[in-house]
């Protein structure tokens, strides 16, 4: 033991952050309630790694301090759903459609274009900055799908450029049909589930496709995510998002980590759900923007499934980033309790994207961490569009 | 003319803000459309006031420079009804009543409660707050109510802690009838229209009443404003929230600068509104917190009527100082479109007001600004939640 300085080595490492007025922990062995809830709270980081939590008082001596001031403090988000790989502009198609006007709108397609015709360093810089963006909102993991390439070179620059920012990768080849393919849907789905694979799988984790009416049917959704588990990666679905459909079920059955939408189901989808593993992802910015019909959050916690939330950021149905409004959102619109949607925002998240070392706040989690600027995490649906997150830290760096 | 410097006397004083992608001026003389667009534009301010405005290559020359960077520039956001004065937390209340649990919450009375029983500097601390949240949030003139005091002391200490904050105070002495006279709300009317206004008219400029069943019915109401209009006071009114009712057509027939809510208006209602000069101000984050129907604002501009804009933060109904969350749930919600919206978020806050210094940009103007994190307007409800003001001007200083 030696308590003599050395300046000229590593600098401290331990940091205590201490006074937080009530800390999420997501784990129920450490405070009340599923959310593990500890009033007058205190977290060590060690690293990139939290090493302590529990009382204030109790507290271990740490080489740095950080008075949260009687704030809250929660896991930092954990977005399981976002398309930040793209360039070009949508905002006249979306002022068109909330004002009522005609737009000959191209839909994903103008998304494509523009994102096929962008350099690298523009891609690169527009996900750096939603990223970045993401993170002052409190998102410390975030989930980055292709899916505006559409052809193999565009679709493994778009996972080379999001496995720069994340590693948590989705190839979207399916996102809807290329272009190009317009009259030949199945020489697509060969495509996909051939040469764009190959040039793909190298660069994924995940690997999702639209099951929707107008994009792949089920059987369409079953030939690529079964060749993508093929090739190693683990199915997620969007699936019914705008109809009833096969893709819930498909996604279950293939033993998805998450069926993403989840708004039209039957009492068949939600039965599969709850006896399956497969978490369902909400994604009410999509419902806000489009002016649709919320998916019923209560309808599937009822039933016994496990729920994440995510923005689904993406510049066509649903252009933000930010998590406490889709906790807002959830809370006004989906029946779910604050905690509830909280819990979905950071522990649903992780659940999403199979990971145990984000979303909670306990010894050995990465050190992701956001304070609030409220005494509690239920001032995040009592606040609606305040900006409350006024501190993060990510793999224990405060940003 | 002399080019000497003169490092002892008054620092510049003129800053030209260039390179704005879209700026919002709301005089159409100035630009395109309602809200008078210009593109690449440039701002001048001159001290406090808005001195120059045209496009960016024609700025004259300043003392300081700010490149907009291509962000899009908005009027200050006028918020023309807040309820900042109170102390106390309602956090639980709300908890139990988004989460299905029963609580027996005293509602505005628990309010009043912590309030009377709070110092001066608390009150203050707390307004202050709360303005300076708004401020960042792009809120540059906001409208503060008693209405927690319920005595003539106490609403006169509310006033005059609100109106070291702002020049917009308003005596709200009428918001529910004080404990003290449940049994005899017709004393509690003599009290506000006697010694009560004696005692805060000095402090105010306009007189309020919450005119609902429950609270003062039509003719208490129309002796509260009438009482305050012979003080000098102007009036404005919480009409039509709840139920349909006399507070909108009152408010009309009093030249009331406001009616407020305005959520269940007949076809008399908007014809008042349409034929008078009272402002229709919505209110939707008390209808987001509280689970209820949204007011019309389309039925309201396609009469003809003036709408504006509010948060109307308070801790019971609606805890939420964002403006840009009213614009993205107005043009959600209320069939407004992202221009009406803006233009109510700011100009019609302005004419709830009955200001022409404010909620605009353009020479003479106060010059409050606010820079967006995007490109322009409509971003602010294409970007739900998203934190997009990155920088406001509040009478020429950069916050
Ligand atoms: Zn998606
Ligand atoms: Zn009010």
């Amino acid at each position: 033991m030696t308590t003599a300085t050395n300046a000229t080595t590593a600098p401290p490492t331990t940091t205590a952050i201490t006074g937080i007025a009530t800390l999420v922990t997501n784990d129920p062995s450490l405070g009340e309630g599923p959310l593990g809830l500890i009033q007058d709270a205190a977290v060590v980081i060690d690293g990139d790694r939290i090493a302590w939590v529990g009382e204030s008082s109790k507290a271990p001596a740490t080489d740095n301090r950080v008075d949260a001031g009687g704030r809250a403090a929660i896991p930092g988000f954990v977005d399981s759903h976002s398309h930040l790989v793209f360039a070009g502009d949508r905002t006249e198609e979306f002022n068109a459609r909330m004002s009522g006007r005609p737009y000959s709108a191209g839909g994903i397609r103008t998304t494509v274009a523009a994102t096929r015709a962008a350099s690298n360093n523009v891609l690169h810089a527009n996900v750096g900055r939603y990223v970045a963006e993401a993170r002052r909102q409190g998102t410390t993991t975030v989930e980055i799908k292709s899916g505006y390439g559409l052809t193999s070179q565009d679709e493994a620059r778009a996972l080379t450029i999001a496995g720069a920012h994340t590693d948590e990768v989705t190839f979207l080849g399916a996102h809807i049909v290329a272009p190009e393919f317009a009259d030949d849907p199945a020489g697509y789905v060969d495509l996909v589930t051939g040469p764009m694979l190959d040039a793909c799988a190298p660069h994924a984790r995940w690997i999702d496709v639209f099951c929707e009416r107008g994009a792949f049917d089920g059987d369409q959704a079953r030939a690529v995510l079964t060749a993508g588990k093929e090739r190693g990666l683990i199915p997620r679905v969007h699936a019914n998002q705008l109809s009833y459909g096969p893709g819930v079920r498909l996604a279950v059955e293939l033993g998805a980590a998450s069926a993403d939408h989840c708004t039209h189901l039957t009492e068949e989808d939600v039965d599969a759900l709850a006896q399956g593993e497969t978490v369902a992802t909400l994604l009410p910015g999509a419902e806000f923007s489009t002016r649709s019909t919320y998916p019923d959050a209560r309808r599937l916690l009822d039933a016994g499934v496990t729920v994440a939330l995510s923005p689904d950021c993406n510049p066509g149905s649903s252009f933000t980033s930010s998590m406490p409004f889709c906790v807002a959102l959830a809370v006004r619109e989906m029946g779910m309790t604050p905690d509830e949607a909280v819990w979905a925002a950071t522990a649903g998240g992780a659940r999403a994207l199979r990971r145990t070392d984000v979303g909670r706040v306990n010894p050995g989690a990465r050190a992701d961490l956001a304070l609030l600027d409220a005494p509690s995490h239920v001032h995040l649906a009592y606040r609606p569009g305040v900006p409350l997150v006024s501190a993060v830290w990510h793999e224990g760096t405060l940003i």
